[in-house]
């Protein structure tokens, strides 16, 4: 079934995000903050553009969102010209952004009193599982809402799953990052030890990598690792604002992230040394560079 | 080709391996310290048993040894009545257990000296691997000798391989080490988190586990984790033995491991509350009780 949708955010994931709604026969009504790139999308993939949030939604059954951070959101959802200002009653949105499990929460209960309802959507996968439609959502919100959504979701997921009310995709997220941040620290210390102890990294990578020790990181990051290769994947600014959302929520429910928390700290130091933008395996760096 | 070997300590890991050198059709004289040990291994598997190490190592081509630590395997190979005292011109020790590169270098320069050879090798995989006959096995050491021992080796390895000169099979081991006690730590804190944050740990598992977050260890350890089950697997004691190993190694080539050291600290802490046989994911146990 082809629904009439709109994308909010046309950034490096929601940029290829709304070109599968597009292929997967939707009608999409995108807006980007700058508009110089909504016109580049318009031109790649076709749809419409428009001038504001507010126009971009106003006639959508499924209003997706892909933004910066929780400010970002609030802005283009309840800011002037947002999407609270035009939406149909009955429309569904889905934020596929990054955000506190707070916000998801507030927006979701403002939602509601405007007969709308709001599903926190976050995404793992990366731009390669954007541009090739594989991501995997994380949804909180209303069951008969992830419903009538999880058929749309899936024109760019490979996996999508209810994980309870508002909030709780936000929360599976940062599940998902705490399990990677010492997961890399530890990968890094291993490549770092074993270039140091005169090992043949890749042969001993090609050993350990099938036992105990394996993970998605080892299998596909430990080559670029070596060679300090970092101009690629996740930027080490984002993951310290997933991380600060973490740690904040951590902080509030009683549980204890030593580990998180000091890797987040390396990570500021690998800022400190330029890698804004480098992949989130740059940690290696760090420790090359005697920090 | 069937050989003539011996097989010194039989243990967790050394009673099933010496059991797969028989099943493969070479002779095997067992030596351990407990003799009622080496008399049930007897019993169950067949084979010989022999009162010292020199006396199960003097008529053999291949003697494999398997104890606990440095000087363990300093006593079986040059204490009286070592492995030193009988084995024969040519003969290749081969040896199993997780110690430091210095000792493995010092046995192999001492071998050499008496016309035998020395290899180092560490094996992952753990009892299951062991009673399998599907070990990784990391050797260090002289390649020719490598290639006269790996077909006998192979009676219980998945994967055998020569990582360099004598010490290197003990150096990949301690990288495998060091990628795991990190990676352990975070994934204990992700689930610790989630269960903190009322998520359903299964359904997060279930989601994070196909993608960047994923390992082995989330894969076949979250569930008893969050069971806290640890009554099996790898024990604290080892780790923090292996890690010892590790961290002072890293201290002579200059190599930095700040999470690993961190991790070995609060594995001590998990045998303060009795954890001393526990699996090496009971970390996670130190987080619920407010470590």
């Amino acid at each position: 079934m082809a629904f009439c949708t709109a994308f909010i955010g046309l950034g490096t994931m929601g940029y290829p995000m709304a070109g599968h709604l597009l292929k997967a026969g939707h009608t999409v009504t995108a807006f980007n903050r700058s508009a110089e790139k909504a016109a580049r999308w318009q031109q790649e993939h076709g749809g419409a553009v428009a001038a504001t949030p507010a126009q971009a939604a106003s006639r959508a059954d499924f209003i997706f969102i892909c933004v910066g951070n929780d400010d970002d959101l609030r802005a283009v959802v309840k800011g002037e010209g947002g999407i609270f200002d035009a939406a149909r009653p009955g429309a569904i949105l889905v934020d596929h952004t990054t955000t506190s499990a707070t916000v998801a929460r507030e927006l979701a209960a403002e939602a509601q009193t405007r007969g709308l309802h709001f599903l926190d959507a976050p995404v793992s996968g990366g731009q390669a599982g954007a541009q090739n439609g594989k991501l995997t959502v994380m949804v909180g919100g209303d069951p008969a809402a992830f419903a009538r959504a999880e058929p749309v979701i899936q024109s760019f997921a490979a996996s999508c799953k209810l994980l309870g009310p508002s909030g709780y995709g936000q929360l599976c997220k940062m599940v998902n990052q705490i399990c990677i941040a010492g997961l890399v620290q530890a990968l890094s210390e291993g490549i770092h030890f074993a270039r140091h102890a005169g090992l043949d990294v890749a042969l001993v990578m090609e050993v350990i990598s099938k036992g105990a020790a394996s993970s998605w990181q080892m299998q596909n990051r430990w080559q670029t690792m070596l060679n300090n290769q970092f101009d690629f994947g996740f930027a080490v600014d984002w993951m310290r604002k997933d991380l600060g959302i973490a740690l904040a929520e951590a902080a509030r429910n009683g549980s204890a992230l030593p580990v998180t928390q000091l890797v987040d700290q390396y990570y500021a130091e690998v800022q400190k040394m330029g890698g804004n933008r480098w992949d989130t395996s740059s940690l290696i760096a760090r420790l090359e560079a005697g920090h």
